[in-house]
């Protein structure tokens, strides 16, 4: 049988879920940046999937693929600064940054990553 | 060797790509619902992913991650009504919904889902 | 101990990350069809995605998900023209395409896979 974990379960979407030795996360948003900068808003969620990812004994040299949405590409470079500084070096996961429309107007960015256990 | 299994192959993509215990969907999009409420093409995408789940022995409570892509944003919430109803009880997916340009006009949404055997 | 490995590491993003038999790819985007067509740019990237497959011992019958951003879905049907002849008969993978805003003016898509060793 399958053994599926889930971490932060709600009614309309988990935290993150777990098979095997692979976690998907859901579309992280800012919760306490929220009308603040790129940068602050970059951080706010970085700092939560460290969070989630200290939960499950992962860490983020461990991540295998992140998705960053952008509210505005114009952002691109500031929202880097964060990230850049945040990637634990030599062990960098893949990537992709795109703009999108975003659930709330008051969100720069939402990220999602996978990540190894 | 590494063992891929495919459903509804077609020349473009298909339908799902199974790896060991992992299904890979294609983005769903609306099938009998074209031209109708968000919320009837969203019941049409479900269904559709209901129908496929059931073909691999899956089913909705193991989908790990889905990822919905809105026309509008503006239908956040009545696409959630369908969503929220659907979704089984403690055991929600990892989920993000973001605004993007759909291949057809007449797609209100999109959605794409990994999931457990 | 989960082993991961990463190839084309660099401080920002790795081109692709592998867990297992899976390979995650960072979003790939046109290196010598700046400016160009659409089918330059679709043939520039998949040329690249071919040759990570190659250095990773896979190849284009053995991705699992596919995930298309074109900066303008009016270039659908000319970048399928140039999928479509890629694609392996009868092994295409799960896909997805939609519109996005892409990091820079002169991308007209950028193209993710997920491909199993």
């Amino acid at each position: 049988m399958t053994d599926i974990k889930r971490i932060g379960v709600a009614a309309r979407y988990s935290d993150l879920v777990i098979l095997g030795d692979t976690a998907y996360f859901s579309g992280y948003v800012p919760e306490t940046s929220l009308g603040q900068s790129v940068q602050e808003q970059t951080r706010d969620i970085l700092g939560q999937i460290d969070q989630s990812l200290a939960e499950i004994g992962s860490d983020r040299s461990k991540i295998l693929q992140a998705t960053i949405w952008l509210a505005d590409i114009a952002s691109y470079e500031t929202m880097n600064e964060v990230w850049d500084a945040w990637v634990v070096a030599g062990e960098a996961p893949a990537r992709i940054c795109i703009e999108s429309g975003l659930a709330h107007p008051g969100y720069a960015l939402e990220i999602r990553v996978i990540a190894a256990l």
